[in-house]
């Protein structure tokens, strides 16, 4: 039996946990509550949060109320609030209260997840609940998923897999030093950073990371660049990889064409790994799959549950065409999945780089079923719709552009006023423009009214703004538009 | 304002929350209080527990009594107990309840931790709980740390440091391909498994992972074996890239000489990464500091809060001497780090493979400061106590032994029965007895008493005995030692 002893052994107990737990769900549930109260981008200056904590670690215990007192004063005010109605920063964080809940199950529970053995219901909950989310963004029957912490490791697991696919096992040898023609990987210079990251650490090295041209318009990777930087690379002696088609570009939400880049793949036997982080959640949507349009005949893709559909971070969903070749790929211990249950249980730890896994398919489960599949498709199209409205008010305004497709719930735009941008054809003052974009962006970010991001467009600076975080509705889209035009027009000029 | 609209948006609101959150907590704490008369090992078959679940997902919102009788009727029974008192197997994974709390408010916080800018407080807030927990292990005060996932991830991180050292970065050119003397890397047979998945993926090619000697008693690396492997590998002309020594190895917690190791290192440039998963845990303890002798000359150590020290999985610690160097190979946006406030703040997507990272340093924060350093050391203690009380007693006891040394709170043991060993110095019936020992663990954990670990050593198989459940006290051990002998005696002969 356990029960309290007279020596401290370092461990809170059922009931003193009851007691704090409590506590700490009010004032999680206060705090959601109050978010829309709060600025959004964090005011702290670099260093303002250490300094508030002790240098040393606590040798005596300390009181629950003091942690609480110190999350309301110096975690909260510490964070960028990507719960807030008006964040409309990078993309959307959602971490929606049925998944946290989830993921208090997953912490209360303990499960160690190292084998099928070590807990058998963490690897077939994941197993059925990765299933569900196949189903409800109709990626290929026979497909297989798994869940890793971040589209990050997705890709470069995928990038291995690719790795090891075209040397044929090297890994199993002397590695990519024993490789003579070198590998290559393709993907457009708006592919995320994870790409190049993924390249690197992989060992193709970046300089066989070859960018591909993308349409001046839509920043789509052209199929027919790619055809003829493939058939270059191999007639100079390269082996091309695997090419990454990006659905949802960070910048733009640019969709490339699946479809097209898996016709050029398949003439050169190259691993197609589709990068839909973002785009994932939309293709919950049958009216939105068209951005998937040849999925079937790629070999990987990775979207996040974390961002839009609203799974607490961590949780990003790798699907494959092949699991037999991950596994071998990811596996240390063939001899042991030659044991007596081969065949009948999934052992994830050869599915991805972590052998110890946490029990991650509980948010996703409580997510979904206390959500329930058709209230989450209901907000993703109420926030299409909020993308579609903003980017009519943005175009329909003079001085005002929306400078790419609006894809999905991103509208990236920016403010041309006059003496800044002269007329149509006339030279850019580019200088000008960048100062003046960054201005007012920067004063709409720092007074906390709502969060949205600069970035590079064309190496001009833009204004992305990603609409999608739960709470946000039509009317604080509304509140951005006019928070964007008032810093803009008094913006330092 | 956030209100509650007619339209379903898909989204618990923070009343519900807080219903539901309360119920899970009264849950939680009566699940942990009945952990006790729970089997310790799950009883379900393959494929039992995803039979209990609907094939797709549920387009209505369920009521949260339905998902939380599942979590009685499905998800305990399906997971093997390792917050149990007599869970002896693998390594501890103990998940207090204090950072089970701070856990939780890192998901209600729900932030995103992509820049130091997305959510300055994680970063820092990690800097200093990094800092505290270096502190205590007493760490080389110029070192820095980082929250990773998993010690296999950290190993890996290690690996890649490690790779582009040697080749001057090459993963900024043309990568591993590039390089012609092959990298070598250096480890014993009893180093973890994610050593040889490391070494595979990061490309060095499993050929290129030189397994060392280890001394026949202690299974520790010998040091003199590690210097001629790399004499006679430079000698060959391959590269000395990376040793890794493991301080308390899985299968007998051996620790390898750090300090030897390191001088040999030295001679030829070679990065040393410490994998000290299990044993970080014990560096809390001034007399257990000794396992470490000589890290100040190493590169890297890795060590899991997760396991045997208590922060729900997943929490695993990577210290570097150079985090410079560690920033340039894991970094693709090196333009980004010489913005304004270069220098002043740490960017962690910098130092791992993740870009979005978890609050995961709540867990240890909220850890520490409701349990108290002196109390976790306190429990730390009580376990190596009980270790080597159970040694005392197998070594004590006729037909029993104690098979590698105990220098942490794992007991390698073995029955040796007259008539499977006859006497010392006799030829062993190594048939019969390895069909013995897996007949009576397998009893033992079949019956759900308590759950041990068998494991191969030098090719025969031995029962592992892990102590360290938070809740495991000496009753706990003593009826442990009972059920072992019990087993033995009645096994099948």
């Amino acid at each position: 039996m356990l029960t309290k002893t007279t020596v401290s052994k370092g461990d809170m107990d059922p009931e003193e946990f009851r007691a704090a737990g409590h506590e700490l769900i009010d004032w999680i549930a206060d705090y959601r509550a109050r978010i829309p109260q709060l600025p959004v981008q964090a005011q702290v200056a670099p260093g303002e949060v250490a300094a508030k904590l002790p240098t040393w670690a606590p040798e005596e215990a300390e009181p629950f109320g003091r942690v609480l007192d110190d999350l309301d004063g110096v975690v909260v005010p510490g964070i960028t609030q990507v719960q807030h109605p008006r964040y409309f920063g990078w993309f959307p964080s959602n971490a929606s209260l049925s998944s946290v809940l989830g993921d208090l199950a997953a912490s209360g529970l303990g499960a160690l997840g190292i084998t099928w053995q070590s807990a058998p219901a963490l690897t077939e909950v994941e197993a059925v609940v990765v299933e569900w989310l196949r189903e409800l963004t109709a990626l290929p029957e026979s497909w297989q998923g798994v869940i890793q912490d971040t589209a990050s490791s997705a890709c470069l697991v995928a990038l291995l897999a690719a790795r090891e696919r075209v040397t044929d096992y090297s890994e199993a040898r002397g590695g990519m030093q024993a490789e003579t023609a070198p590998l290559r990987v393709y993907a457009t210079s708006h592919a995320h950073s994870s790409i190049g990251k993924a390249v690197a650490l992989a060992g193709y090295g970046q300089d066989n990371l070859r960018l591909i041209e993308v349409d001046p318009v839509t920043y789509a990777m052209r199929p027919e660049a790619l055809a003829a930087a493939v058939a270059a690379d191999v007639a100079a002696g390269f082996r091309p990889a695997a090419v990454v088609a990006s659905i949802g570009t960070t910048g733009t939400t640019a969709v490339d064409p699946v479809a097209q880049i898996v016709s050029v793949a398949r003439r050169y036997g190259m691993w197609v790994h589709v990068d839909a982080a973002m785009a994932g959640s939309a293709l919950l949507l049958p009216e939105m799959r068209w951005l998937a349009d040849g999925v079937e005949g790629a070999d990987s893709l990775a979207w996040n549950p974390h961002k839009w559909l609203g799974t607490v971070l961590d949780c990003s969903l790798l699907y494959v065409a092949d699991p037999v070749h991950l596994i071998r790929v990811m596996s240390t211990s063939p001899s042991y999945l030659r044991s007596a249950v081969d065949g009948e249980v999934t052992q994830y730890k050869d599915w991805g780089i972590p052998l110890g896994r946490r029990f991650r398919a509980l948010k996703l489960w409580f997510h979904l079923r206390l959500d329930g599949a058709e209230a989450i498709r209901a907000r993703l199209r109420r926030d299409l719709a909020n993308a579609r409205w903003l980017a009519e008010q943005v175009s329909s305004t003079p001085g005002w552009r929306v400078l790419a497709p609006v894809n999905l719930q991103t509208v990236v735009l920016r403010h041309e006023p006059p003496g800044v941008v002269s007329d149509p054809g006339a030279v850019l003052d580019a200088g000008a423009l960048n100062a003046h974009t960054l201005s007012w962006v920067d004063s709409v970010n720092a007074s906390g009214a709502a969060l949205v991001t600069p970035s590079l467009l064309d190496g001009t600076w833009a204004v992305r703004v990603s609409i999608g975080a739960e709470p946000t509705e039509r009317r604080d889209v509304e509140e951005l538009w006019t928070v964007l035009q008032r810093a803009a027009a008094s913006s330092g000029r």
